[in-house]
């Protein structure tokens, strides 16, 4: 069955509740005719406002040739019923395949950038370059979030967690603390 | 009851274990004598030779001008059970209280820093700054993991995983699928 998420536009300064718990992503980008997505584990919040992510794309993809030309792309977070579509499109080279056709994805226009929004997953991420200084040396983009898509169920989707060495553990329970936190709770950032 | 884990040296390149699933982390830094504790989520692994983290330090706190002088911190993972110290330690400011004594947290000695290492803590980095290109504009320190003591048993500690608003949801199960990476399995760094 064809997941088909009712999605709404999603504060940017409010991804870091997507990203940062540290799912893995599935990062899109498109140049000229041409579309691909890579899996993606290593990323980090950066800022609130403006919204930024780092990201680390190896080097030796074809989704880094295409994100530094088009200097856009899409970070998109699967579930964990996905794990086979994200384990799969890691084993393989996007300049052999599509990996849109392969995997039975869907790819939807943005609204923002050229780089297609993966509709199976539950939220999508519209992104620019921001700051490319540490690229050259670890191949770390500092991305900014220009636009973001969330589905509006579940609130909690539970998501896939890369250990190394073929092993995911997936988000468990969730713990209320918001009456903890004194010092924040005045905060827009908390 | 104080935890008092059993913990193995553990290969600096593989840490990638511990930090990449996105747990909420004590940093623990020290300059003369005085040592602190703070809260950090924005964290992502960079590297794995050498082992490289990156790592956001929030600019208005001690801890931040205690890791810029002494170029060292200890980046401990704590489990869920620690999470009103986790809390508690983000309220407040460590120029007004010894977090360590106010948490009952006990502060062992580490091998290769200054910093200290947070016993309680199922792993314990040892790190370096390595790169401070990024401070400046986004309090973004890239460090050096030199050292790392990891709890040998749990296998899969159950962590803590921040998402805004005084929500945390911690790890849940495990999938193991190691026989699906047909790409990657001789590669060292899967």
């Amino acid at each position: 069955m064809k997941k088909n998420y009712s999605k709404k536009n999603f504060p940017v300064s409010k991804i870091r509740q997507i990203l940062e718990p540290g799912p893995v992503v599935l990062v899109s980008s498109a140049w000229k005719e041409k579309k691909n997505i890579m899996t993606v584990g290593w990323h980090s919040v950066i800022e609130f406002t403006p919204s930024l992510v780092g990201c680390v794309i190896a080097e030796d993809s074809i989704s880094f040739e295409m994100i530094r030309k088009s200097r856009e792309c899409v970070i998109n977070v699967p579930t964990a019923d996905m794990i086979d579509q994200v384990i799969g499109i890691g084993n393989c080279d996007g300049d052999e395949i599509d990996k849109f056709k392969n995997f039975h994805l869907t790819a939807d226009n943005a609204t923002k950038v050229g780089a297609p929004l993966i509709r199976e997953c539950f939220a999508n991420l519209e992104c620019r370059i921001f700051d490319t200084r540490l690229v050259k040396k670890y191949n770390f983009f500092i991305l900014e979030v220009v636009k973001a898509h969330v589905a509006t169920a579940p609130k909690y989707p539970r998501t896939l967690h890369y250990r190394g060495e073929g092993t995911f553990i997936t988000s468990g329970s969730v713990m209320h603390k918001a009456n903890k936190f004194t010092k924040l709770k005045n905060d827009p950032n908390f």
